[in-house]
């Protein structure tokens, strides 16, 4: 299969550019049944854009979308399903520049030697971190059918800058990570954030940071051993997101650090069920689900385009060269990466229980 | 494909158990000619058990590689290679306590509803780290071909319990890793990590740490954007490894607490190449190769196979128990996981490699 | 990989309805630089359409490819490519008696049991040879990588409703079968497939038919045994055809009668290479090209949808009842049928060709 | 995956040469749960070898299937499942000759250029027929699981050398085709089919025929349009069998010649079940089972390596030569082929079972 495509069975084909004509994906495998229209993505779509324009880049569209195929009298046919969003807000004169002065620990450089100078390089082209639109609209389906068998996925904003989220009840986490203006649950520390975003910004810098994403009643026993561990499944998504450079699971880089007797999470029986009394493992032991809540962290680097000069090549002159990032960019991509975070975990876990026929192929009702 | 199976032109099928007849692998897309024997795989197979005693489990064989199909007259034929480990030294007994008691931290719980307690339950059986067996005779292989297009992967023990090996420059760490019983280059921290574990060991209890992996000399330019970055293949197949709860390239999370300016990594002209004044995206940018060292870094957790008492339930009685492990185990995968973190980084190369055409399909000479 | 997806390298993902908005396809893995625009799809399109009306269903359009991803200042940029066509001549009105009350040959009944009657049946919906615009808009594609590498692919008919096209040299084949309303390079042959064509229209029935493809210049040594023989690859692509019953490759079900040394293709030396003095293999052997033409034979079952009295059911009241198929019905498919074998064909090769690393990943001039 | 793997849930990665240790298969993803030994495969392997002589080669061995990996207390684990057979009777002095010098109508010299020489040549190597011990011993366990959801395979020779079966129902076909030298369960036709057998073998020549293989009680709605149809799927893994040529599907090349009013096969309501009142569509309308008896027949070309003086090349001196195939060969291939048919026929299906959800993860009882 392609490299733009993910998923064994409930499987996912990318296409697009930031300021092509259009991003989109073509969902296949998803079962027969399913309501759906165009209103289902839009408060997906509107996650991307934070109301402060400090926040976020100033390239603002509507971003609908528009579903060409698979879609027959509101409900899902069984055939795949092609949605997109056509681009509308571009401005790609400040790309010129880039063309041939790639930026430092952006794409420009890396793309120019892959595709031998022939890639769309205007608004990073198939680089752009808009071309996650692909994973918004399939995980909004995802979502959607993991709703129908109870698994519920949560992302938020847990590290921005080096400022953390404080531990937290997940229900807590569900109630006011949308409250916030960088999707971080804690009030205290997305305030923190907030300013600490605005201030790196205002110095024509940029942030990274980490967003975790819980999966909720994922039973028990999904997954396999080996190469299609869940772990396997997962990070691969992730890592399809642009600027992530880390992932781990449950305690993760921490486990490395603790010993067997702290790390091991015990069992007990609780209310006739098999729970862990902790859950350093992010539900998912040998590959395969525990039954515990599934957590996984995603570590984002901060936003290559910034204000800031820094040194570069000239590719054609092949000497030194000095390049200042102009034009529209986020200085901190981590909120808006929050619901791409859970849309790829949805994504993977769709596929997985699809693949195991825990969703039926035809959904009535 | 099947989930014991990863990659698409350079492809690895898995089998075997811990205490079955044999693990094993088949290798297919394997280029004919290149010159292959048993014998290429004896330093490999030896690194997997540390000399000292203190350091291992008690389990010892001498693991020689059977070549079964694939290789004829001294080289490859193109066709696929089966190779496999016979089990000798088994002692399957301890493990009957865990078939309804599962150990915290490990898979006997998981295994047991992914397969409803049909699975060889023993020395973990399909979950025991003996079948990465499969990931080292893969990666001889691997290796051997990287070194025809001048590609070297190197990987050590970067930490073991919180202890961390120093800085050091590559060719001192090529040349002082295999000096070290723990697999550190860092001579100091290579002692302090020996008697820290030879101790928790004495205690009963496990250690965990990190391995990280580099490889030289890749191609700039290989690799996807999206779904078949380099981070998705290279992470995919190091979360195959059981134990391991975080993967991340060059800075990784550190990254997601500095800012562009700090982590954007410059490019200048030396000697007629373009490359980084630093490292810190791993020498992937855009999921495509820099040309600059591909640097990942794999957190393990501590075996859960301890001496101490731990609270578990009864799978039959569905109620409260308590285990104490005894049997054969490493109080740390670390140093033996270093080839194995090593073969699997080769492996994902080697497919990408193959895919872009820069390893012929026959090989002479 | 998704069920609407053929080629590991070079991967083409189908999408859309007969009735829907459009049909289209997700080209991924094209190399970059292959200068590409919507003109290059003009003439094929207009191959679907014969322009004789009793040679053809009455739905007419003009079928105008726009390319939505992939291609920037006329070249492909090694991006996935989405191009579609927007339906526009649609009538579903008399579909709506076959909803449940199943057209016998077509495939009504059995979407209606894949997909619990959620399918979109208008115009045979994802079931219309419509969708195989997806195979022509990849194939015209694929048929520009072939050129070049120097394969060429044609394809034509050789059998319509049991009249044979005699046999002619390839050359001839190539200037003839355009001339040809039925695409059928022997006119005699021609002539007649044309009035029987006619005369069974004319009585409401339908004819099947033989296409057969041949691509030359495939240089030897390209395939697999075993699963993934090139007669298993092409054999798969031309089974994604709606109406295809049978294919086979050189002598085919011929060679079945004869003996061995009838069958064998004798090898000789000619200018220094070697050729076979016959082809009965169709230039492949041990599922690999033997650089003979390889030659593939395509059977076309008469369309199911005849004006014809018929036997079928209705699905709702479970019991008897009959249909008489009207709307706008192809007579015979296998004239448009034409370039869609050709475009399988040439998709298969290119895939082959591109695992083979026979066709370079970035293309100038 | 690699070439030498089939499937997307029930994968069969197959490996081994005719010489070499041994020939054998990965399965991968069979349920756990499943009772399987070693005796399970001795009838199906003793079908290879018909017991006069004249009817087949004189290589004749035990093929005992050993199982190395995925079963435990004589059920399958859910882990991947090593099976093989040691080669035993070889004898590979008369091939060197064929190195150099390939035998018309086998794929000497297309192994020679894909491989460059290296290929293990011995006995045909990865080309010999014995790597369908591949394909049988895989079968075996498909057939045991498609026992467990009712769905029944029968295989049996059509056609030998021109002479044809009669038809009968395929209760008698079941129970006469073991009693048949030939497989052929009409008994006048299979004493022809065996007479020519034996006369053309005494010519030093060899024979063709078709195989056809049925599957019962498959249940509607299976399979999918497009890439994934069922013929897609069946004859891709027809067609992996050396020396097949042609691949149909119910009346298939027949179709081709028939009216649509002919070939539409009538539904009607027969015992409250949707049932076909002819089956020229072979079970498969759109891609897709209609429940009636699926259907596919296969065309075997003669044996290429025959006692008669034929006309060759000399690899190494580039000039023509002639070639008398000694060694133990099959006169006619097709009774051999009859289980391998079937095999294939019931990998396929077990396939497209598993990912539809139908045949659980987990078996008891």
């Amino acid at each position: 299969m392609g490299s733009n495509t993910y998923g064994k069975v409930f499987s996912v084909t990318s296409f697009g550019e930031s300021h092509g004509r259009c991003v989109g994906v073509v969902v296949d495998g998803c079962p027969a049944g399913l309501r759906l229209d165009s209103e289902d993505f839009r408060e997906t779509m509107s996650r991307r854009i934070p109301p402060d324009p400090e926040l976020r880049s100033s390239r603002v569209e509507p971003d609908e979308v528009e579903l060409l195929s698979g879609v027959f009298e509101g409900r899902t046919t069984g055939a795949p399903i092609c949605a997109l969003v056509w681009n509308k807000d571009v401005d790609s004169q400040p790309y010129e520049e880039f063309r041939f002065k790639p930026r430092p620990g952006h794409a420009d450089y890396t793309a120019w030697r892959r595709y031998g100078g022939y890639n769309d390089y205007r608004g990073g082209g198939r680089f752009s971190g808009r071309v996650t639109l692909s994973h918004l609209i399939a995980g909004v389906i995802a979502l959607k059918l993991l709703e129908r068998v109870g698994v519920e996925v949560v992302a938020y904003t847990a590290e921005i800058g080096g400022i953390k989220a404080g531990e937290m009840p997940l229900e807590e986490i569900k109630s006011k990570v949308r409250l916030s203006p960088v999707s971080c649950p804690d009030p205290k520390a997305s305030k923190l954030m907030e300013e600490y975003v605005k201030k790196v910004r205002s110095m024509g810098d940029s942030l990274g940071g980490v967003v975790k994403a819980v999966a909720l009643n994922v039973p028990a026993g999904l997954g396999e051993p080996i190469f299609e561990s869940l772990e396997s499944k997962i990070s691969s998504i992730m890592y399809s997101i642009p600027g992530v450079k880390g992932v781990e699971f449950g305690a993760g880089f921490l486990s490395a650090r603790m010993k067997g007797s702290e790390n091991n999470d015990p069992f007990t029986v609780e209310k006739g069920r098999i729970v862990n009394l902790t859950n350093n493992s992010g539900g998912i032991l040998g590959g395969i689900s525990t039954g515990m809540p599934i957590e996984v962290s995603v570590a984002f680097k901060p936003p290559s385009s910034i204000r800031v000069k820094q040194r570069t090549v000239n590719l054609l002159k092949m000497e030194d060269a000095s390049v200042v990032v102009k034009g529209r960019h986020d200085p901190c991509i981590v909120p808006k990466a929050v619901p791409v975070v859970e849309s790829s975990l949805a994504i993977a876990l769709c596929d997985i229980l699809m693949e195991a026929g825990l969703i039926p192929r035809v959904l009535d009702g």
